[in-house]
């Protein structure tokens, strides 16, 4: 069974992999798998997956049979493991407990080629409803304090299957960066009395230079202190702490503005390696008032090296006043 | 001038290349320059580089001509400037000061193809004492609030000369990842009256299991929370919070150590890409009681990827007990 283990010195948590644990020479093989070959994730392949928990299907089609547009399925390979209890436990001075969670692949779309640029805005569509239903199915179990929700692009994003998919795992404590923010955005609101995201959107909105894209219910943005070329956040324009209490109208204009984003950064970069993660409130917690949900996209075109490892001082060569200027000129085709 | 901008949720600065910026062209082609070409590092090119600021010399050759065994040069494109003063206003609700501090070239030999596996003891300690010197020397000037040690070894991790070559760079700011660290030690010791770092000395020397190398003042282990595979700290094992402070024994005892693991590092892992990094005091802070210097090593083995940028959580498939072990059975030669 996993760990996970917590640092002494900072609150950072790690999950160690105790059984499938990489020896060196297993460690410098890793690569995308099946390019050009086998991929399990492909329709006709689905008694390859666990069994679906959710999927957006047409007609009558069975579950695990072709047929989907869309399908969620527990990871094969899965980071945290739902058995058991958390057991935590002291060892020494360190902290620790069983590397109890969830995690998940949503598999966004049957066409294994498929990019941002190919996908339809329904396809967009499919993939938020499927976040947001995930979501919701773990809400209410206590045992879950939050939710990471994310995607890898390209090999050098990390990405180890080439199959268009994105990634859940549900966590018992909430992570470092979920905190940090939260923490930022109350000292703020203590301060002020207002949102800082929505003082952000506020700025952003007045001062248009670092908007890339927009609809009526969301802003694409570069962050005035982006750490990376193009780093990107999308958040609604309402203050709401909570992406999965996001309704219908907001899930079109959530799916309309990552499909005119992601395939801009497409167009402007070509198909750049990307993550993008969601960062939405944890659960049962009060933040409602001060914290605000978004997604934070991140083209990898520059290295993470000893200076940024070292100090979390990043160096950006490219201004965000520029970035959003070359995705605002960029065609969406 | 490059500029310092600060995240408004998190305290987080960046420094932004307003000059130099790079277009989206020229982000897809970092690529490690003079692989096989001219090296503006090696011996008989002082001339390519800015007016050296510290040499380990043999015999009396003058300043900025062969004869050296190791030189330290202002970069050529230095990531922040010396010119100017911090000037720190606001943008709206946005924090920024100019892009104000040093950074420095540690070139750690004449031999372009040396690696930690080829050099010598005497190497590694001309390369400690170039390190402790560069510090004494911005230690007392008030603008500069700490010093960024680190080196990049390979493509991967992101060097982008192939001469084996530390950085530094000092900073107006302290930066997060140093805040971070230094409000847990303090928070521990105002619990516990103890040092962190020396509770985790004691407690690794009782367990022996994340030990990877030793000698009489330094210990070389797996952290046991490592977010990556075959991370290494090295640490000294007496109560010392600023890294500078280490007279020629000390510096005889890191050298030893440093080439030790990085030699093992090497022959396990087939001499993979690695970031170092020293973590030391910052300067004009009171820090001695709780803070304490050490150096961290990661190898570049797995690729972070949307859950550990989007959560600050990592995943590690190698136990530090079993990197220890295969680090503590690697050859030294």
């Amino acid at each position: 069974m996993p760990e996970l283990r917590k640092d002494p010195i900072i609150d950072r948590w790690v999950i160690i992999s105790t059984e499938r644990s990489k020896r060196p020479s297993d460690l410098l093989v890793e690569k995308t798998r099946s390019r050009g070959g086998f991929c399990p994730l492909c329709p006709g392949n689905e008694d390859k997956t666990p069994n679906e928990v959710f999927a957006v299907r047409t007609g009558n089609t069975p579950p695990d049979t072709p047929g989907w547009k869309l399908r969620v399925v527990p990871n094969k390979f899965p980071a945290l493991v739902t058995t058991g209890d958390l057991n935590k436990r002291t060892e020494g001075i360190y902290d620790r407990m069983n590397g109890f969670g969830t995690h998940e692949v949503i598999i966004e779309t049957p066409d294994h080629n498929a990019t941002a640029t190919t996908m339809t805005v329904d396809d967009f569509k499919n993939i938020m409803i499927a976040w947001r239903q995930r979501i919701l199915a773990y809400r209410h179990d206590s045992r879950f304090r939050y939710i990471s929700i994310f995607k890898n692009y390209g090999e050098v994003a990390g990405a180890t299957l080439e199959h268009p998919h994105s990634q859940l795992i549900a966590l018992p404590v909430v992570p470092k960066r979920a905190v940090e923010e939260i923490d930022g955005a109350q000292v703020y609101h203590g301060h002020k009395g207002r949102c800082v995201f929505c003082d952000v959107i506020d700025q952003e909105i007045t001062d248009t230079r670092r908007i890339a894209a927009e609809n009526s219910r969301f802003l694409a943005f570069e962050p005035y202190a982006s750490r990376f070329p193009f780093e990107t956040c999308v958040i609604p324009k309402v203050h709401t702490a909570s992406f999965e209490d996001a309704d219908e109208a907001m899930i079109d204009a959530l799916a309309d503005i990552m499909s005119t984003i992601l395939k801009k950064i497409n167009s402007a970069l070509g198909s750049p390696p990307y993550n993008c993660m969601l960062h939405s409130s944890p659960f049962n917690t009060d933040v409602g008032a001060f914290y605000h949900w978004h997604i934070e996209i991140t083209p990898r075109l520059t290295r993470v090296a000893g200076f940024e490892w070292g100090t979390g001082f990043y160096i950006n060569p490219t201004p965000p006043e520029q970035a959003a200027q070359y995705l605002r000129e960029a065609p969406i085709g």
